[in-house]
């Protein structure tokens, strides 16, 4: 037995708006960032040493505040029997989204959400390790009933039930082990956004479309929505350095209302775009559906900022989105996004997603894996979102080879940062190695 | 000119659990909160010791969150220019809701945004104070196009547009002043949640709603959903005490899903409810429409956790809600209510706000006021609920006569609490003053 003694939390921001990366017509200078949880245990055993590690991923300001909703739960975790909670996240997973107090924040969104997600990952993490698998491999070994536990069907029972999501992943059980030779001989699908920030020149844009092409990348996403003219010209700059057939996806952040955004994504029509990803508010259910219906047959694609699983499910029945794109660090989890996967299963719609940031690719490649080993045993159409970015950070990072992720080997959820890197880009109202690069004071 | 200088924070929480005030079906064990935020300006003339002062409402633990996240608003404030920032409040509220990056943790929801909306808050209470009048008869005294600069219109186009916004207000501009002499005589109608909480003995319930009707209320609310039984025999006890035809709403605090919603409503017909409120999760705009499908002509109530504008716009879109419940300190402040008060008066749907808690009556009053005389011109239909804790900590209580809010006439939105009481419940980890009151440890 062993007992979580601690919860140790770090605001870590690294000053990425003095490049521009990452620049869109909503977040013209992130600074992205790590809301980082570490949970320890007195483990004596061959366990000892473990640390279960994730995070929330930010753009900057606010990255306190996200820490400090993490130290909120540390109550809930201390003096726990490790094992015991481990073992049954589905329960773990509960106890911290249904704390009847906490979840006056929300309920199950934001701030609050995302910390009990980042300590969600944090134990799913301690768990892998301590299994000595990745996480997706871990996930793939669970059976289906071990994994209809770990969903809340609470507000999904109108779309999923639990026999429903079972029979999905019986389905799928038969074929795991084949699937999950074809995933390590193969590889899982990237994309890249590399070449697409708006920050960009037209002359870098041309160059890392190239780069993009050359490195074997099936698809490309531009940043949209800032200025039609601009749109236009950078996506002609794309198609013809990529061609006619190349798939090329944009990207509005958010920026449109909902005749805007079909007037827009209409007018870019005859760049034959991949999708439109994030057209107008993630809340906005209806209005996704009306965009989708306005620009078909361009399929609308969003998720990275959709709170829950209640708003995907939504978005599922009034069909607002052909493509879903589940985030590592926006819901509750690993338990939710699974939760989610099943949604995108029942519904036959297909999962791209989204990644970047900071470590958001090392997470969700491990949702992505284990949807094709245990949910839909299918790659097609679906791949994950790519940018080269603070890999370096990860003491597993994210391995891309041939624009295919290869599956990781190294045991548990990949989102455990170098002490050195937590150290570096520690936030204390500055960096106090390099104040230099404050880029948000 | 005066500059602020100072963001004064702090965590205040009530023992209420120790006494099952305000228990239901989903929060057993409410330690009623307020995250709370004083601004001070350095004004040396007749503005002078002038504070803006607003919170918001939490149930316990998580207030700390909900401080942090005022706290990471200081830098926005500090330094700035009083008279300036309070003479455009559209321009103030659009640039803490729309910074980049405090953004990526919603956007426009939960933590993040409800400490915006009470910084918002704070600086209406300053500046209706500055002008020395109530904040419903100062909102009441801004001309239309005033009014509509505050309303932040970004996704709300393809239901209200500005151009509509300015038509539904200047319709009601002629009968401004006699609707303001009507209030002043006969206030705005009430409805108590006291008898209902699921905590209370079938005795209490019955002693307070005989209470209830001898304080001139024309309608209580039963807390439900935890037991169809219990239920049952208490609203038999309730139609008992109160007759056949007094109006009884009943709250089901997001217990259940779709199916069960309207199976549980439908068993609660016979005792004619007045409507059902909350039946599912806040944000399940479809579902909250098939469930109004489902029990009509009992007609669906929600709003408390509505997190924004957008979902409003929903569930008013698809039929979701035949009472909109806004609440003061859920979404962005008396600027996204006002742009609420104009989607229900767009789509003709009452609005019924959410109150009690700590200081919820005191704030949402002036909202529902302004509606009346600005707005939409009528109480038909309209109450605000009621409940009687906790007024004595604020400098100007609501006044609840014969059953009506008495309209307040002290300078300012009612939000002040007295520093005797800041002091005495505020929470180090525990409270200070009364280690013995500890409900939450």
């Amino acid at each position: 037995m062993s007992t979580i003694v601690a919860v140790d939390t770090r605001d870590v921001r690294f000053p990425t708006s003095l490049s521009l990366d990452g620049s869109d017509a909503m977040n013209p200078d992130p600074d992205y960032s790590a809301a980082y949880v570490s949970i320890r245990t007195d483990a004596a055993d061959e366990n000892a040493g473990l640390t279960g590690d994730a995070f929330v991923f930010t753009i900057g300001r606010g990255n306190d505040v996200q820490v400090a909703a993490l130290d909120a739960l540390r109550d809930h975790l201390i003096g726990q029997d490790a094992e015991a909670l481990v073992a049954d996240m589905g329960e773990a997973s509960r106890r911290l989204i249904h704390d009847s107090q906490l979840r006056w924040l929300g309920p199950e969104k934001g701030v609050m959400h995302m910390a009990i997600g980042a300590v969600v990952n944090a134990l799913w993490d301690l768990r892998a390790k301590r299994a000595g698998q990745p996480l997706w491999l871990h996930l793939s070994s669970l059976s289906p009933e071990e994994l209809v536990s770990l969903v809340d069907f609470r507000y999904l029972t109108d779309a999923l039930t639990h026999e429903q999501a079972l029979a999905i992943l019986r389905a799928a059980e038969p074929g795991r082990a084949e699937r999950i030779e074809v995933l390590k001989r193969e590889g899982y699908p990237a994309y890249t956004t590399s070449p697409g920030w708006l920050g960009y020149s037209d002359e870098k844009l041309a160059r890392l479309c190239r780069e993009a092409v050359e490195a074997g990348f099936e698809q490309i996403k531009l940043k949209v929505g800032a200025d039609l003219a601009d749109d236009i010209r950078r996506f002609r700059i794309a198609r013809e350095v990529l061609g006619a057939n190349f798939p090329i996806a944009m990207d509005a952040n958010q920026r449109w209302d909902v005749a805007e955004a079909i007037e827009w994504v209409n007018a870019l029509a005859e760049f034959d775009p991949a999708w439109i990803e994030e057209p107008t508010s993630p809340d906005d259910i209806l209005g996704h559906a009306a965009i989708a219906r306005g620009v078909a047959p361009i399929p609308v694609a969003t998720g990275e900022h959709v709170q829950n699983r209640v708003i995907f499910k939504q978005m599922l029945q009034a069909q607002s989105l052909q493509v879903m794109q589940i985030d590592a660090t926006r819901v509750g989890g690993v338990n939710e996004n699974i939760a989610n996967l099943l949604l995108a299963a029942k519904f036959g719609v297909r999962v791209c997603p989204h990644a970047g940031g900071v470590g958001l690719c090392e997470a969700v490649q491990h949702l992505s894996m284990f949807d094709f080993v245990a949910v839909t045993g299918t790659m097609e159409g679906r791949m994950i979102e790519y940018v080269d970015h603070l890999h370096e950070h990860f003491v597993t990072p994210v391995v891309v080879r041939n624009a295919r992720y290869v599956p990781p080997t190294a045991p548990g959820g990949g989102t455990e940062m170098w002490p050195a890197s937590l150290d570096e880009f520690e936030w204390h109202g500055s960096h106090a190695a390099s104040e230099g690069t404050d880029a948000s004071a």
